[in-house]
This record gives C-alpha cells, sequence and structure tokens, in this order.
C-alpha cells in the first residue's frame, strides 16, 4: 500500500464507528496527517478537548464541519460565530459551509439565496477576526431543496466576488463533476485564490439513496485524476479529503475503511 | 373544476395503468386536449394505428418520447431516424431527446459530450426534410452518468446554436428549477426561437427514488407560475405538458391521475 500523505479523513466516513478519539488513533495508525471533524463529534468532549485528542494524535485539521444554514436556522449567524470560535480553538484551516436549503414550506429560491448572502455578510467580519476562512461547499443540485442553495461553483465564486477577502470555496468532486462549467470554474477559483479545500467521494449508479451513499473512489463515475488535475494547475495542493456519507461504509470496521480510503486515493484520485 | 385547455398529459404519466387507447379516450374524457405518447406505447399498435387512435379522440400531439441515447446506443443514428418517421406519422409538433448518459465503464463526460454533439450533427438533416424539430431535454445532473450528459439549459441552447435550425429545448420545471442561471437561460432560449416545449412535474423532499419518486405539481418545492412567466415572457405559450414518473402515482386510478393533473395544473401552474 502507497502512503497516505496527501490524504485527510473526514470524520463523517467513519462516524458510525469511532468516536473522536477512536478515530484520530485509527487514522494516525495508518499515517494519515490530516482529519475533518464535525461539531457533534467536538461537542461530546468540548472543542478544547477535542484538540488535545487531535493534535496528541499528531495530526492537524483542514475544515471544520460545518457552519452555514443561514436560511433555515434562525440563531445562524450566533451558531456560525460559534463554529468559528470552535474552528479556531481546533486549528483548523477553514469552516465549512453548507449554507441551507429552502426554509419549510418555501418555494422562493431567490429569496433563500438572497439570505444566504446576507448571512455569509454578517458573519464574516467575525469570521476574519478569527483568521479562520469561511469556506462554501457547493452542493449538488439534488440538495437544493433541504441542504443548500447555492449549487454550482460559478454561484459560489460569485458570492465570493461580492462579499471580499476571508471567503472561498470547497472543490467536492461528488458536488461538482456533473457542471459543464467545471474546468474553466475551478481555473477562475485558483485565479481568485478561493480554493479552500478539495473533497472526494465518487457518484454510484445507480444512487440508492440522495444522502448516504456516496461512493468510494473508484466505485463510480468521477473521473478523479482529471477533476485533482484542474485543481492543482489552479495552484491548490492542499490535501484531498475524503468525505463518505454510505450506509454501505458505516456498516464495516473503521480500521478497513481508512485502509481503503488510502488505497482507493492512491489507485484513483 | 377548471378546464384542462393549456395542459397536456405526457403518457408515461399513466403508463402503468392504461395502454395507448385507453389513456387517449380518458384524457379526452377530462376535456385534454394534447398527449405525449412513448415509443413503446406506440409500438405496440404501430405508429399508423397509434395516429388514429390519438386522432380518433380528437387529441393533438405535443411530443414524442423519445430519441437520443447517442452516447450508449450502437445503433442511435438509425433508431433517431425511425424515431423521426414515428413522430412525423402522428404528427408530433417535436421529437424529444434524451440524449444518453455515460457508456458503461466511462468516466470521460468530455467524449459523451461530443458524442452527443456529433449525433445530433448526424440526425438533423434526417429530421429537417422530416420537419420535426429535435427537442434536447437537459436533464438534472443526478442523471448524467446513466441518461443525459446535457445538463443545464445553458449547455443545451450552446450546442443548438452550433447545430443551427431544426434543433431546441424541452423546459421542465424537475430538470432546470434549481439553476441559478435560470431566469437568463429561458430569456436566451426565447430570444433564440429555441423554445419547444415547457414540461411539469414537482421535486419532492424527500425524494426517495432518483428516477421515479417526481412529484405531482404542488407536492414538492418548485414554483411553477415563476417558471411559467418566465416562459410566456420569452414568447412560448404552448401546452404544459405534466410527464410523472411516480411509483406511487401509478398505483392510483388513471382517471383520477389524470383529474389531479388538470386540479393541480390550474392551481398552482
Amino acid at each position: 500500500m502507497a502512503g497516505a500523505k496527501g490524504l485527510s479523513i473526514n470524520l463523517a466516513t467513519v462516524r458510525q464507528q469511532f468516536d473522536l478519539q477512536q478515530a484520530c488513533e485509527a487514522c494516525a495508525r495508518q499515517g494519515i496527517e490530516w482529519v475533518a471533524p464535525w461539531r457533534d463529534q467536538l461537542a461530546k468532549v468540548g472543542a478544547a478537548e477535542a484538540a488535545r485528542i487531535i493534535a496528541g494524535s499528531g495530526l492537524r485539521v483542514t475544515g471544520l464541519c460545518r457552519g452555514g444554514m443561514f436560511t433555515t436556522d434562525p440563531n445562524a449567524i450566533d451558531d456560525n460565530r460559534r463554529a468559528i470560535d470552535e474552528a479556531a480553538t481546533i486549528g483548523a484551516d477553514h469552516l465549512v459551509l453548507v449554507v441551507g436549503g429552502l426554509p419549510a414550506g418555501s418555494r422562493d429560491l431567490a429569496a433563500a439565496r438572497q439570505k444566504v448572502a446576507e448571512g455569509l455578510a454578517a458573519v464574516l467580519p467575525y469570521a476574519r477576526a478569527a483568521k479562520i476562512p469561511l469556506a462554501i461547499e457547493p452542493l449538488h443540485p439534488m440538495y437544493a431543496p433541504d441542504r443548500a442553495v447555492i449549487n454550482t461553483l460559478a454561484q459560489a465564486l460569485d458570492l465570493c466576488s461580492a462579499l471580499g477577502e476571508g471567503v472561498g470555496v470547497v472543490l467536492d468532486t461528488y458536488h461538482l463533476w456533473w457542471d459543464p462549467e467545471l474546468l474553466p470554474q475551478i481555473a477562475r477559483a485558483g485565479r481568485d485564490k478561493r480554493i479552500l479545500a478539495h473533497h472526494i467521494s465518487d457518484f454510484l449508479v445507480p444512487t440508492r439513496d440522495l444522502l448516504n451513499d456516496r461512493g468510494m473512489m473508484g466505485d463510480g463515475v468521477i473521473d478523479f485524476k482529471g477533476f485533482r488535475h484542474a485543481v492543482e494547475a489552479a495552484g491548490f495542493t492542499g490535501p484531498q479529503e475524503v468525505e463518505l456519507f454510505s450506509h454501505d461504509w458505516w456498516g464495516k470496521p473503521g480500521d478497513q475503511v481508512i485502509a481503503t480510503c488510502i488505497e482507493r486515493f492512491n489507485a484513483f484520485c
């Protein structure tokens, strides 16, 4: 097996198998250098203790998942500020934002998108002061109703341009691979210095569950090397972060899942 | 109940309940003036007999579904020519094209998209001679792997511009509602005189099946009136065609499904 250098494990990938300490130890044992924890994983031990667990395992943090939800959480601004604090406490490179879908009963996409822009603008000064970049993650259009009304890279980059410094994007293969504008928009993201993260997981055929049937790299239809070349040509050479929401993989032993991530990363990405 | 004027029933909507004759009679009984049959429904009786059944019920045809599949069917060109003949036989306004997804085992989206462009160019002279416009249907990005690698209206319109006369687009709420570029691209489609059809169905939350869980208008998140206003402002005032692939609605009596289509069309569209 080749090495795990350049790979980050998003800890949602093994959330059913491991708590934070177990996940970090398992990653470290297999030579992983980066992880991306979720806030509920931090909440169980407190952010300061989480920081000790992560650093104590010799790991660094790509992103903290997640802030956002500007459209549906009435306390979103306060909650995002707390998320920024937590990201700073654990030394995260950035805070990942899932911006929120349509509010219950609403069919007004334009209003929801406006609310996202306003929420980001409200949180951004706090993020700048904390030196935690906000990483907008454009999600696949199938998540527009209930998770994120930012659905293309172009749309996310337009938002970044309007907001100024301190905000960038997550480039996630699963969400973006289908976009006819993908390559020019990745190049633009590089020119604009907006690339904060590069997430990987595969799109399965058939996909049996809209949320929790993401594929291990190599099991689906995504050309990871092509995506990676575009990202690297745009100037981003940070870790690739594998993030699998998958009932299938949650059902396997965590050590096996991490080993497979490393193996497939080396073979396909 | 308000009238059914301006509504077309895509016969996939009642394909489990009715054969072609039953479907046409049921539509006519409820005042429907337009239908859109599928080729397998034609094949059971032959296109000439299908034309007699449809006209005999006093119905006209919006689109024939479907041609396309340029990326996966080795006989796609011949098959599309046959589809054009069938469309002419039944007096269809246009032939709907689902262009095809990635070939089995391929991860090369760019190559698949190129093959679609070449297939369209190969079929187009035959379509022009038959005076059957080819209607490219951009499908939701979740269908890029296995059904259509044309996934945005902008991409479809770029293709139309490259191909010239005799080709246009289907504007389907289900496939396009999420697109941040939707309104300007609908306006562009109007300016370019490319709008051939306006399909309606709703996006449900949750969506439990990627293919066969489309929603009746009003049951999901789509703003049909906003979509319709954009389409009409772009100059298209043809029928709205309801097309439901839905295990739920296939399980109900066909007359009830058609009545509900009419009722919801009047209430929400």
